[in-house]
């Protein structure tokens, strides 16, 4: 949750003259969205989010995923519009960062998720995958095995902290990913953050997508690795087989993965969880004083990570191999 | 900013079948309210107010500030309502909290308060204190003079940790409040908590009064000194003589203050800022390990406990005395 920049009522003001949106009639800021500043704006047409972009955004990015969000929606994959302004802008200035309107997604995220939620959230994966297909732009991952040295040279100090014996476990986890990370895969542009709390239901269906800003391009198939983590484990770190079949036929329903892609998600679902517990692990070692994010447990991801460490084959994961 | 208390959509969709407020479109948790947890419920027949009662707020003091809340509103009032349920219920269990649906008040609160803002909290004030004269239940106020030594008690050993000196100058003043505090001056329903986050505004007008959850029995004009350290004050702990003129000229067009109120408001402003002191003093000594809401510093009302100290009298407000 997290509201990190105020806006007052006169600058609110004064910014929504630039757009068609109608007066404001409320604007409280929202428990969404952990690295920005959210503002669900009612105004006289409805409802809307406001974003303010805050210092972890690079603004140099933003176009990519505002274009992003607009090119999947021309496709028609469901998630918020930037709403253009009079002069056609999508981005301007408001308390001293990049702000944008977005039109308002209904539903709500799963607190509880269920097996039916993985297979709707595998389609709109594979679906968001198609619908990038031909998105011209493209965004390094920074956040991918080449990154995730330099992010573990900034935390690998006081990891054991967190749990003994973790530096050296993260040690031999990276060079074992930067010898084995496959290449070749099928590339686009991929979410890399599609939690449960990023993904929308309305009763039974699922609604929509948010929150692209880690959006990157990368192997498609490391999106789903990201999701099989993010959806699929029980609290004490298990693995619920139900849920991952179920996340993988709906991903082969709309994609079908091919034999390179299911041979190397063993790989890609360590990579995943790799790339969790280090930036949670960062975020836990780094907490600010006051800060109004509570961190998230590392140790969550280590759990996933030695599960994935464990496996023998697809089969682990109760998934068939490439037919 | 506080969500302490997830609603799943399952659990809030069979929450809403008891009252007539359409389907749930969406529920975002807001960064309003430091005690409880406050959702943004849009449904089908536009935005309300979902409030999740947490531990700090006694059950049995419910039925008291919404039974306010609606007596209010029916003098004229612009306040949230309490929703009936089909049964007639205002109140009922949610994730395993009290929880009651209000109304949608239109407006935001003013992160820079102007003297026009004052002149109109005066007055609501005032005119809630009207309306509140008939309203037949009472609730003692815990955090007034007979309260504070507790208070103290449970922070006095580490309050020089905030600053050298608290201590005593803080036992002091309290027995000198105690030996001073007014008596017999006209009762009623206070606010006593009516902040700057409490009051809405759209565009220049006031449009309603919020968060009720400290509202008990007290002296009106103690209601009026808690405004005065709330919204006339410069961060620099100096006064604003233009607001506090308003504040008491608003609140007077009103309800004309007593002579008696009137010569005890230095010591009412005094014992005001005590009590925002205390319990900003206790809430910073005991921050919870990744707490949600920053503890506010306790130092900004000292600097107004100075201030209302050093007064010879009304003049020091820049008010007149009674005439």
């Amino acid at each position: 949750m997290a509201v990190y920049t105020e806006v007052s009522d006169e600058t609110l003001d004064a910014f929504l003259t630039h757009y068609a949106v109608g007066g404001a009639l409320s604007c409280k800021g929202i428990a969404e969205g952990v690295e920005n500043s959210n503002f669900l704006l009612v105004t006289s047409n409805g409802p809307y989010i406001l974003t303010l972009y805050e210092k972890r955004v690079d603004p140099g990015d933003l176009p990519f995923f505002l274009g992003l969000m607009e090119h999947l929606r021309s496709k028609g994959l469901a998630c918020p519009q930037p709403v253009h302004g009079r002069d056609g802008k999508v981005l301007r200035c408001l308390s001293g960062r990049p702000a944008a309107i977005f039109t308002f997604l209904e539903g709500m995220w799963p607190r509880r998720v269920l097996g039916r939620h993985c297979g709707q959230v595998g389609a709109a994966l594979a679906a968001m995958h198609l619908a990038g297909g031909d998105f011209t732009m493209t965004r390094p991952n920074s956040l991918s095995v080449a990154g995730w040295r330099d992010l573990f040279g900034r935390c690998r100090a006081r990891a054991d902290e967190v749990q003994p014996g973790l530096e050296g476990l993260i040690e031999a986890e990276l060079i074992e990913l930067e010898g084995l990370w496959p290449t070749g895969l099928p590339l686009g542009v991929i979410h890399a953050d599609l939690f449960p709390d990023n993904v929308f239901f309305r009763g039974e269906a699922l609604s929509g997508l948010i929150d692209f800003y880690f959006a990157c391009t990368d192997f498609l198939a490391y999106d789903l690795a990201i999701c099989l983590n993010a959806w699929c484990f029980e609290p004490d770190g298990s693995l619920n087989a139900t849920k991952a079949r179920a996340l993988f036929a709906g991903y082969q329903q709309v994609r079908p993965l091919q034999a390179a892609e299911l041979a190397a998600m063993p790989l890609l679902a360590r990579g995943a969880a790799t790339r969790f517990l280090l930036t949670r692990l960062y975020d836990w070692l780094n907490r600010p004083e006051g800060a109004l994010v509570t961190p998230k447990d590392p140790r969550e991801y280590l759990r996933k990570l030695r599960f994935h460490q464990s496996v023998r084959g697809l089969e682990s994961y109760c998934l068939d191999g490439p037919e």
